[in-house]
């Protein structure tokens, strides 16, 4: 394809890309596509020669966009959002086209340094401390990993990388990682993969709004050093994934300052909402981390992927994760931000482009603008399902996160309740007019929702809780 | 910004992309930017109000884009190629736009679907033994990693997950694991990350044309068994990152048989060339792989990320990194493929459009002709450089990577060459003509040529050449 060829398909597609914006709405948000049905669609075997553009086109309109889940729909009120925005889509179609690797600053050197600015623009924007370096990762489990390796490193003199762990065991280097209850499941996930294991992943009991108690933290810390275990890492959350949960960091971070122990705060999701003032406050104490990590691509407008991390000794870091093989040297080599020294991947897109363009092009007032209309509309909803009788509330407002179940009068069977609300869902869900996804809440089944579309308007949301409010009268009939 | 405005500003930026694509020979191929040049460009704080659209791409025309590193240039000769193509482009685009997580089946089957699909063609066009499924990763280092993660669990009986590779360490589990002398540092970074420790890496010595040695690797292993060791990985190359190595699969592979070792092949670059039959060859073996990496993001015109990683038994894949907690639960689990139990990071793109686009535009035959330029070009050169009096090959023909070095008839003090070469290179990557990659080739400094950016023609290649006997000759003139 010669690049006048791809001028004009490309010129067709942005008008189908700008149709899509504007006309998200119109497809059901998850589709009704039969496990098996896509792939049925597509042949067996590629293709010898060579098709042209325009089929490949029309076929992805029809046979595989009504299998997507559109995840840009404004009643698109499942997981978390992955927000995206249109300048965010006009970078990623430059990042797409320059196809730089930016794994070395020599290997683009305005990307490095572009990468370098941005983390400072967000780190102020959140108010963390001056002393905070950061790096885009993939995504906030990556993010995860990275600190656990650093725990582990530091936790064990930095041998643990040299020697293995097995080796450090025989002398007894049982390292162990704290979380509350409500952690995401990322935590174990790399737990695992850093070789801690599972069985030394503590989780701290929480309190009646989901947090983590800082006296249990440290009666559990207290009680492992008495067994002879050397505790490594605690990950805080703000914004946990489940229901939101906000940890205290001042008095965590106490407890790790006394014990030597690494600090990383978790707020993939609502670390976003920390550009506002008013709640700030969540993350009180954060100066204490040793790292931090949030996504911009949940609910800053930027696409996926696009995970902030943050640490406070970058050095640490770089000792963990620096690996310089002969071609990977530059005569800068020192003066300058070799960022695949900073994480696990070697190669690296240039993911800073799009935060350049979301930031400048809505400012920090027009992002804090959006995050507010989310939260107000989270609220008004919290507020208008708290006062509806045959509902009830599970888990408390957090920004613009709550959970809920249908709850008809008089039925008190708590299997009852799950089943009715696992139907309940399903068939929201079904109608494609709404996407939610279920929790399970002090072991309840509970209904999530969670509010951060970009295009997402009032309407939306109450379009959403009429459909919830017939659908459970119907059903609460044949329960 | 409006989908009506986002319309015109993507317009705008379409003929932007095109023109660029059309002219970016005439962008120096590494730009002489010094370090914190562009960072002085950028100012220190995030804008409070949005700026127009239209200053933010001035802005990067002017101030971004005279720092990057044009990664797209035919002249561009350096590590691997990571060549993208205008089909590629437009699939990035609706990525972009659809901006959906691909984390589970549920959360857009049309991509799930099409992953599988895009993987078995894949694997078809490589001759891969039929029952390998694959699943994309961002990097052949992820793969590696999870390749080296499930080794670990398989050699401790599964529990290296669960209870730590410290409590086995005690009962005396020690995890080595085999790559060659020329393997690349991704293995060394990853067992690292595993926890296995840099200090089980075993290095197998390689023959004079840089293969792994079979009957060394058995000695290896033999010695490691009666020392009480447990070899639980052995990683092949089909075409090494420094000059190209290609072991040998089928004898290291009944090694591993007859072990019960798990056997990964890392085929990053030079996978892409078993789509062509008279090279299909350097696979032979692959058969007895556990699990084989490839980037069609260096090699078969897909933009980065697109690693293909293949196992053979993808329940041993799930068993390692699966962990589904209630929110990512769905109905379908268990009759579907949900990729976030294939991989270490929950977020997924929809990575798997670009290869529909890609193979279907060119076509399988397509994609053959531009490898097979590649390869003649890089031969010819070879022949070239090979005759030329006061040049010295230092690495042997890889498919379109080789290795030379500037060795002026008379100088043969080893270190001077080093010190000569050094310069010639810097001159070259100066003259921003030229973009190529040192190396050290049996701890001699040499330089790298390798061909694959998808617009290099042979007049690309006669000019790099022209360049280099001119710049070399001066040289050698004052060393």
């Amino acid at each position: 394809m010669t690049p006048e060829e791809f001028r004009a398909h490309a010129h067709e597609l942005v008008d189908w890309m700008a149709d899509y914006m504007a006309g998200v709405e119109q497809y059901p948000v998850r589709p009704r596509t039969a496990p098996g049905e896509i792939a049925a669609k597509l042949p067996g075997a590629a293709p010898e020669s060579g098709e042209p553009m325009a089929d490949i086109l029309a076929d992805f309109e029809r046979d595989i966009l009504p299998g997507m889940t559109h995840w840009q729909h404004p009643s698109f009120f499942a997981y978390f959002p992955a927000n995206s925005s249109p300048p965010s889509v006009l970078a990623e179609m430059l990042t797409a086209t320059l196809a730089a690797q930016c794994m070395l600053w020599q290997t683009s050197p305005a990307a490095t340094e572009m990468e370098t600015r941005m983390m400072a623009w967000l780190r102020d924007m959140l108010s963390l401390p001056d002393h905070f370096l950061g790096v885009i990762q993939d995504s906030a489990t990556s993010a995860t990993l990275a600190a656990l390796l650093i725990a582990r490193e530091r936790a064990t003199g930095w041998r643990a990388n040299e020697d293995g762990l097995a080796a450090l065991g025989a002398e007894g280097t049982r390292l162990t990682v704290y979380v509350s209850e409500e952690a995401h499941s990322s935590i174990e996930k790399t737990m695992k993969v850093a070789g801690y294991g599972k069985a030394n992943l503590r989780r701290i009991a929480t309190d009646e709004a989901f947090a983590m108690r800082p006296e249990a933290l440290a009666r559990t810390i207290a009680n492992d050093i008495a067994d002879g275990a050397t505790p490594a890492c605690v990950v805080a959350s703000i914004g946990g994934t489940g229901v939101g949960a906000m940890d205290p960091i001042a008095p965590i971070g106490e407890i790790c300052q006394t014990h030597g122990i690494w600090l990383h705060v978790d707020a993939a999701w609502a670390g976003s909402a920390l550009i506002l003032p008013e709640w700030r406050h969540l993350a009180d104490g954060v100066e204490l981390a040793d790292s931090f990590v949030f996504n911009p691509h949940k609910w800053l407008l930027t696409n996926f992927d696009c995970s902030a991390f943050y640490v406070a000794d970058p050095s640490a870091l770089e000792r963990t994760l620096s690996l310089v093989p002969e071609y990977l040297r530059s005569r800068e080599s020192g003066r300058v931000t070799d960022y695949q020294n900073w994480s696990v991947p070697l190669g690296r897109r240039f993911r800073a482009l799009k935060l350049w363009f979301v930031i400048r092009s809505y400012g920090v007032e027009g992002l804090r603008e959006i995050l507010r209309r989310h939260i107000a509309l989270a609220s008004d909803l919290f507020d208008e399902v708290s006062g509806t009788p045959g509902f009830e509330i599970m888990s408390p407002l957090r920004l613009a996160l709550f959970s809920f179940r249908c709850h008809p009068e008089g039925m008190n069977d708590e299997d009852a309740l799950d089943a009715l609300n696992r139907t309940l869902i399903e068939r929201l869900n079904d109608s494609g007019s709404v996407y939610l996804t279920q929790n399970l809440v002090r072991d309840r089944f509970a209904i999530r929702f969670s509010i951060g579309q970009t295009s997402t308007q009032q309407r939306h949301v109450r379009q959403a809780w009429e459909l919830i409010k017939e659908t459970a009268e119907s059903l609460s009939k044949t329960f």
